[in-house]
């Protein structure tokens, strides 16, 4: 079968490989790939910053955003059937005693970092004509949501931080009336979709034009766009009375510090973009404090998602299709026929997410 | 009566006043005053820095840390006697409809700013021969606790963080297990007891001497001292395996960064220090966003305390009285007699708590 693979640690050493179809095991299932999401962890894989074969293995298979149908069962599979579509979750739990999180079922909060996540570390992803998995890490999503079930593991990524925010700030009394998203790629588009559904005013920040299609995609769903070449994320605030959440989801960090300053008094900032590097900024420390201490303010990171957030995401994926029919098939904005697969790994401004369809 | 008062705006304007003794009103009772704690809030008031008196007054009597015994009940008051001792908490609600905090009991979390905090902004303090309260800011304390009583609120501030703490990892399996505290002020000596009562492997990071009494008293209670002149965080760090909570309780705030890197993954500081100044640094915001996102970890701010952390302190005045007994009487470690109250706005390295004694 044609893979999508790359040999870690050798940057832009992304091929479409053949290699032997996979079978399923023990409570495992073979699925056929149908639709491949391609996110910034895969292009930095690609670009040699971080990535993992599995052991003994010269390749990575890429891929952690994937959707597709069951083809096969192993043995001793019993929750799902031949033509059922399914999304697999990302993280396995890691193997040690101590580490509570991945004992009970919490692995997106692994505490010794031992875990594997395929198409990332230690596990062939997703990226290829078919995929092996145990059940247990499989969601089963509706046939009439399989077009847009690629988007179900980055809504997971929101839903896990709106579920954290929730729980973060049920110490108080507190409602979630005005939000802002920095970054309209698919994880910050997905997250005001969330907000948007829980009818709160939305604001969404990134760098693009008004009339371009991110742009159009922010209104479509009744939030603001904000242009932030055009103005400062103070302005918008001006205007809204301070933010009870801001999502971070562009990874770049000096944001971090001009959004703290729009958080309304009890407000949270949830980070959720990653960048590899490293950068050096000059910021007033006291200020930063004095914003966190004397509004009982939090700041929280979150990376990867549990299982039910990806039971929550296909509710979710049900709920923004039934308000908003079509936006969720206009962020798959670049889909790219696997026999020009490498195109996918191209960057181009304009993407929301681009997908690799194996058709 | 004596009262000690600045005029709010003038710097270096503390001084002995004699004023009127208030009388009680409806649900009032009148309280005369034992001894009262400073902390750096008067004297950041004391210095100008900020500080308000009622409307309408030139004076601000000071004080927000203050025991005393029940002299004479107003009209209606049905839960204190003559004789009970009392602890008042400082903060009262805004008067805002809107604000939710304010109107369900939890003004520390109050989202308009307009509250009034005794002794601070906009009401008299309790540094006087008598104040009066209304019985529902009031927190009894038993007769065998009353000698340190006047620690109980910024007991409720350390209360309060733990509260929080173990509420905002109640969303995930966790286990607070070692904790640093920054800081070995009054703030920073009761949360480690706090967290010794709780059996957690504690370290106190601070620039005083080993053989010091800060020092010795971090050993009494079985925590551990750092001397920051002599130590990194990091070096404590690298025996505890990474600290599961920080609490910084120095208000300095360059040494948030470091302490970020000294967090297990999925750990917690807490805010709890404040300077009032500005101060740049420069630091590496995208190392910072990863140990934050991949590391699942949270900052939060925290200030003031609810009237359950007053009563849950009281408990715990008790229990660490019990365990470690003279302890916490060794905190009281500067009594200034009323006759010669300005003493007690001088500032020593050696201080913990400084107390104005009424005899």
């Amino acid at each position: 079968m044609r893979a999508v693979a790359v040999t870690p640690g050798v940057a832009g050493s992304v091929e479409i490989v053949d290699v032997a179809t996979p079978e399923p095991g023990d409570g495992e299932v073979l699925i056929r790939t149908t639709r491949v999401g391609i996110c910034g962890t895969d292009l930095e894989i690609a670009a040699a910053e971080y990535g993992q074969a599995p052991e003994g293995e010269p390749l990575l298979i890429l891929g952690h955003e994937a959707i597709g149908e069951v083809a096969t069962l192993g043995p001793g599979v019993h929750g799902l059937r031949p033509g059922d579509w399914v999304v697999s979750s990302v993280r396995r739990p890691c193997p040690h005693d101590s580490c509570e999180p991945c004992r009970r079922n919490s692995n997106d909060m692994c505490v010794t970092g031992n875990f594997v996540e395929r198409g990332i570390g230690g596990a062939h992803g997703f990226n290829a004509e078919y995929f092996v998995e145990n059940e247990r890490w499989l969601t089963q999503i509706p046939a009439e949501l399989a077009d847009v079930g690629v988007l179900l593991e980055p809504l997971s990524v929101v839903e896990k931080a709106l579920r954290h925010t929730d729980a973060i700030q049920s110490r108080l009394p507190w409602r979630l009336e005005s939000a802002a998203v920095l970054g309209a790629g698919a994880i910050g588009l997905l997250g005001a979709a969330l907000l948007r559904l829980r009818n709160v005013d939305t604001y969404v920040a990134n760098r693009t034009d008004s009339d371009s299609l991110k742009g159009r995609l922010i209104r479509e769903i009744g939030a603001t766009h904000i242009n932030l070449s055009d103005a400062r994320l103070e302005g918008a605030m001006s205007s809204s009375g301070g933010f009870d959440l801001v999502l971070e989801a562009t990874g770049y960090t000096p944001l971090i510090f001009d959004a703290i300053q729009t958080l309304s008094l009890n407000g949270v900032i949830c980070l959720l973009g990653v960048s590899g590097g490293s950068r050096n900024i000059e910021f007033d420390s006291d200020m930063f404090n004095q914003s966190m201490v004397l509004g009982n303010r939090t700041m929280f990171g979150s990376v990867n998602a549990h299982m039910e957030d990806f039971r929550s995401g296909v509710e979710d994926l049900g709920q923004i299709e039934a308000r908003w029919p079509g936006w969720l098939s206009s962020l798959l904005n670049r889909p790219v026929p696997i026999d020009r697969g490498l195109e996918a790994f191209d960057r181009d401004r304009e993407d929301i997410k681009v997908t690799v369809e194996y058709g």
